[in-house]
């Protein structure tokens, strides 16, 4: 028998608990049963807090989309050439991703299966559509090469800055500050590797 | 009941199917049975051509690992200044990516539970390895900016690159040709999406 811990538990609280499960075990994969076990309460307990594991992945998603739309109304998304925006708003994603690291890493893996999972989908390419304007308003006002697909850069952009939660890791032991790395990844998307 | 199908199997088309199972259901959640049921053939069939799954899995991560290292004993890796030799190897890996889609796919989900997949993240990170050292030697040579971390810069052209596995489809309909996405991927890496 499992010990029944008593249940001291928030939806927010209890929502850590099954971020890290869904991205351990794949939303799929994830039973109620799991999340009980990973929390340590009931079944019954977990439906105190919520309807079932969509609502836990709704509101998870959102707290990561909350995050990267709430960019693109920061001023600086806002005021000045397209170029100074586009910068802006690459360094700010970068550091949504590493401070919300846990929820964009489910975002980012969100399949379609589910209401829920389509509707992430969606508000991921709205962003990806959002951004992608900002390049191409770059484009028009000569700070951005023409000679790129815009659609395509877009991707490679996103490529890159998303393949952080393969391997960033916030503990201690090597991984770059959030600043620097959010430094780093406008320097290498906008003005290449190449020396100067 | 399902209809079984005449084997007509040789390794290398059972080793199609096995790929595209691994992908749908991820390599972890493949059993002997899902195999039996797409290819239409029974286990002892299967058991006939291979010892079971994971060499099903060695066979296919080979293919991939055999297709990115070839690239690293062609010429244009091996001759000439360190940053002409680090792009053209950038341009191979997007080729050998799209014509081996399906294999690098799998290459890229393994997770390391069992001892073929250890062995594949072991080759994995000896490949990265390598590229790291070539850029290493680029910025050496003065041709690769020096202000950025090697490690890091690696990291993010794999996420660049390695990101196409996620959208890049072969069939018609919109998706660049491979060889004009290996010119856009070696242009953003190496100059940057900032116009000249």
């Amino acid at each position: 028998m499992t010990t029944a811990k008593r249940d001291t538990y928030t939806p927010e609280t209890l929502l850590t608990v099954a971020v890290r499960v869904f991205n351990e075990r794949g939303y799929d994969g994830t039973s109620m049963e799991h999340l009980s076990k990973a929390a340590g309460i009931s079944k019954s307990s977990i439906y105190h807090h919520v309807a079932g594991k969509e609502e836990l992945l709704r509101r998870a998603v959102s707290r990561a989309l909350d995050g990267l739309f709430g960019i693109l109304e920061e001023t600086g998304a806002i005021q000045g050439r397209a170029i100074v925006r586009v910068e802006y708003v690459t360094r700010r994603t970068v550091e949504v991703l590493t401070a919300e690291l846990p929820y964009v890493t489910l975002l980012l893996r969100v399949r379609g299966n589910t209401r829920t999972e389509r509707w992430a989908l969606e508000r991921r390419r709205e962003f990806d559509q959002r951004v992608s304007e900002l390049l191409k308003a770059a484009v028009a006002e000569g700070d951005l090469r023409a000679d790129v697909d815009i659609r395509l850069a877009t991707r490679l952009l996103f490529g890159m800055v998303n393949s952080l939660v393969e391997w960033y890791r916030p503990q201690p032991g090597g991984s770059p500050e959030a600043e620097q790395l959010a430094d780093t990844v406008v320097r290498l998307a906008f003005e290449g590797m190449r020396a100067a």
